[in-house]
């Protein structure tokens, strides 16, 4: 989708349209891109605390909440605050229910201006018997978010993003290999005060395999079947288990601050 | 190149070729295949111990070590035999000195039928002032072993390799994107008893630029000025440091025994 910088009506009437297409369409389980209820290129401390959102009060997580009855779930981007700070944050809902905020840990470049960093390990929901990942946009540049979902057992890492840089879709690819995952970018489109946002949200499968992918400029509800149980079976060779063929006892340099 | 299965003389005499066509093109680093003195679809354990050789007394080793001299380094890709075992190990050597052995901690398939794997980090050797990390093949699945290389300063990955499966030359870019380090893949190329390997060497930059790439069946030596320097600034954005935004308190999962 696109968001409108600062309008939070205007995005939680655009956030709706979307919610109503993915139902139409039968979608179960829905990612809205990052920031979805405000837009992204702030200028000002002020402009940011003028949209940031209470969760779960807020009529765009209501909104959100509301689709997600009917053994639903939805997962958006926003602009949260939270006693005094300001969060780049992801809401799950399912079945009515709140069911985590991830707060973004890895901020990029001019947000570290707008937001407090996240300093959670990134979460996995459980949502019929299947296991959701979450992360946010700039989190693809660091493997150790998507490794940590996919050692918590997540089976698909669901990921609203706002992508400038153009890396992102192609390294979510070697993520899904490394780690035998499903991964579902929804990356928004257009521009933003001279920000060009890069659009083709996609679906990728843990062989690396693009099942469907939107346009650059494309606002669409693009949706795919997906077994989740393909991501279980972490055998890359009959010899070679991605996630059991890690070597921890030589990986200590990985949690050293330098 | 292409290696010939189980003849020593004649990967010998095909890796002198080689030597003395970089030599012609004043190639100063060389990096050969995975494997480059004995070829790697073996049957059985008897054929693996006839072709392992010791380092660096070898002659497939005296003559890397040869060329080596006149400021050149030099890597390559060798069964070792090293007292009861066998590994599948890379050698480096430099102005006429064996500078490490590096044995690959992640075997692939069936060579864990063969080799006994690694059991030490991942070394980064010096050479005229540059730092250079080592690798071999299927370690490119793990990417906490090319992340160990750049927390070692490495400035780039030299990469011998026997690709069967098709995704690490695409795989290597988001190494060196999210490591801003450059890589070079050594990958030989043919078949072995039903194994066809895929070729299609390359040399990678920070920003994960293909700077040049052999073809799929091309025995060539191919060459490239990289300024080793570029992957020192590890600035993804004005404020985002590929290294230092890391946040190893929240990676502990990774040093974990499952």
């Amino acid at each position: 989708m696109q968001p409108v910088l600062l309008d939070k009506a205007e995005n939680i009437a655009r956030t709706n349209e979307m919610l109503e297409r993915a139902a139409k369409s039968e979608v179960d389980v829905l990612v809205l891109p990052e920031l979805a209820n405000s837009g992204y290129a702030f200028q000002s401390g002020l402009e940011v605390r003028l949209v940031a959102e209470e969760v779960p009060n807020s009529e765009f997580c209501q909104i959100l909440k509301k689709w997600s009855l009917n053994d639903r779930m939805v997962i958006a981007g926003i602009c949260e605050a939270y006693e005094t700070s300001i969060y780049n944050s992801a809401v799950v809902f399912a079945n009515g229910e709140l069911r985590t905020i991830y707060r973004k840990v890895n901020l990029f470049n001019q947000e570290v201006e707008w937001f407090e960093p996240g300093r959670k390990e990134p979460p996995v929901v459980e949502f019929n018997n299947h296991h959701y990942g979450i992360m946010i946009c700039f989190d693809w540049a660091f493997p150790e978010i998507a490794r940590i979902l996919a050692l918590k057992d997540a089976q698909v890492i669901l990921h609203p993003a706002n992508l400038v840089l153009p890396y992102c879709q192609n390294a979510m690819i070697t993520r899904c290999i490394e780690n035998h995952i499903f991964a579902v970018t929804a990356n928004r489109i257009g521009k933003e005060r001279g920000l060009h946002f890069s659009g083709n949200s996609q679906i990728v499968s843990p062989k690396g395999e693009i099942l469907c992918r939107l346009g650059e400029n494309e606002v669409s509800i693009v949706y795919h079947d997906i077994d989740l149980e393909e991501a279980d079976n972490k055998m890359i060779t009959k010899r070679n288990h991605v996630l059991r063929d890690r070597t921890p006892e030589l990986y200590e340099r990985l949690v050293k601050r330098r």
